[in-house]
């Protein structure tokens, strides 16, 4: 797995990103100068996904440092301080982009009498480490994960867990597409993933360029798919894993799993160590965010009745009694995942 | 429910027919005046499903009689025949569209002598009584199903089963709305149901008509919204009801089935007589229409790679053992349903 997909990357001083809003019609690239380039980019979904935007924040961070002038001192540190704090602001709620900003900061206040060249060095390495460290735990999520997969049955995936939702290769997807490159499974198949469709724009935009056989399905229709097309096992990302193992992810998974457990067949949380939230107890304990109604009346190209109302959550929450096993880069673990 | 949905009427010596491409957005009629008309509003899905199909069957015919010369005979017969072979062909499977019009033809040979201005008034009676006869289907099957409902709690639904897809007040849906006006449920949850949204586009838009306090969700939350929000039951229709009970229905169908039975919650299938097709034996009999790739990959405004590939059946079988129970309008029934 060398062949990453290119979603966030440093290229001459500037950060190339894949637009993911003109995906899947188009594959175009944008090169951003300069912080506020980037703020669009994050705020407008060109580019997203928890560790994406966490490379993101650090890079952001690095085009802030090289655009100080040379030996500007106190004056550019305080400079430095604002741009990291609009970066921040650009998604309120995303933690990885916090921790990409505020580890690029440190790194910066740590050679702080090093002038700002070399700032601008020790800003960017930040980013690169976090887009190495996230490459190489998606390459151990795959190792790890696709042992488990069931031989000659295609496996159903949900939402996009690929590369574009990471540093390029993925969580779910990259033990996926594992298994195909190991002869395990023939195809995969990918929920659409209402309301915002990331399975069937991005999934299936991912495994087609990886010549991995697939096609998408409505998600009402992946009970009778298992039940149809002989589905071996279902594999899924995570957003919050608690420590008894229930698992916050994008909803529907909570209703795959469901179908999953009547049709015997396992179902695996693909995740790295930052997923797990060990200080959380359960499932219960997870909030979850319910997004604007128009996603779903308005997002399908008709006209809604004004004032059409939506339950709209975020994610949905899988008791750990649904899950087989959760799939990290440390390893196959079960819970309790006790504080490490 | 005396206020039902002018899904197809006849006014004046015209078929007027509720657009039902321009909805959510617009209510808007059409006012057919010959065949060639009813036809494309067929063909266009201007006006769709199964009962509204048959009284369309039948209004067709009555235009073409309208058409002829008084005093026609033999030759207007001739052309009556043609008429009623052109309509048939513009639903190919749709089996109520045929059996309206064959109805229909039936009741212009019964008056052959009687010259085509009694062949006209005769075919328009059949469309008539075809209407008359399926509100009080919609009726009856309200009345045996609303006792049914849980009290205080959200009824859940699939797809369009009102007055859209039936003469003007529906199966499922209908006994959603008389549950509402008995004061037994708060609200009505309903599944946009892709790909083709006939949930977020057309039931949506009929409950909020009535007054009906009703959501939409997407697909993938049905079960999230059983395990939140204190679903009581689900109410769905039917395509086709085998004899042990076997229920052919939209997509989704079997999904909800299995979520509705881990939450120990009941699910119910409402349907006409004509529904229960007492001479197959069972699901595994029933065959599955697989509908293009491209309502998937293309029905919601975004540009898929060229070639991306979909699993879109049009039905789902939910096994008997995961149905509470079947309204008809006849009563509440249980398998096996042999031949009358």
């Amino acid at each position: 797995m060398n062949d990453a997909i290119e979603t966030i990357r440093w290229r001459e001083g500037r950060v190339r990103i894949l637009d993911q809003r003109r995906l899947p019609g188009t594959e175009a690239y944008i090169d951003i100068e300069d912080p506020a380039g980037l703020i669009r980019a994050v705020k407008t979904l060109a580019v997203r996904g928890a560790p994406a935007l966490g490379i993101a924040g650090a890079y952001g961070v690095a085009l802030a440092a090289a655009g100080l002038s040379i030996g500007d001192g106190t004056k550019g540190m305080t400079s430095l301080r604002r741009a990291a704090l609009r970066i921040r602001a650009a998604r309120p709620t995303a933690v990885n982009l916090h921790l990409g900003v505020d580890r690029a900061m440190a790194a910066a206040e740590d050679v702080r009498d090093g002038g700002t060249g070399a700032w601008a060095a020790r800003v960017r390495a930040v980013g690169d480490r976090l887009l190495a460290e996230d490459l190489e735990s998606s390459r151990a999520m795959a190792r790890h994960g696709a042992p488990l997969v069931p031989v000659g049955r295609p496996v159903l995936t949900h939402c996009n867990t690929g590369g574009l939702a990471t540093g390029g290769l993925g969580t779910a997807l990259a033990v996926a597409r594992a298994a195909f490159e190991l002869g395990t499974i023939p195809e995969v198949l990918a929920d659409e993933t209402r309301p915002l469709l990331q399975g069937g724009r991005l999934t299936l935009w991912e495994l087609r360029r990886w010549g991995v056989p697939c096609r998408v399905i409505p998600d009402g229709a992946a009970a009778w798919a298992m039940a149809r097309l002989n589905v071996g096992c279902v594999l899924v990302g995570a957003d919050r894993i608690a420590r008894n193992g229930d698992t916050a992810n994008k909803i529907g998974t909570y209703q795959l799993a469901l179908a999953a457990r009547a049709h015997g067949i396992p179902l695996y949380v693909v995740a790295p160590e930052t997923s797990f939230d060990r200080g959380c107890p359960d499932g219960a304990s997870i909030d979850i965010e319910e997004r604007d109604a128009a996603e779903v009346t308005r997002a399908s190209g008709w006209t809604p009745a004004a004032g059409a109302r939506a339950f709209n959550p975020a994610f949905d929450v899988t008791p750990a009694s649904l899950i087989a096993a959760w799939i990290s880069d440390r390893g196959v673990l079960s819970p309790p995942f006790l504080p490490l």
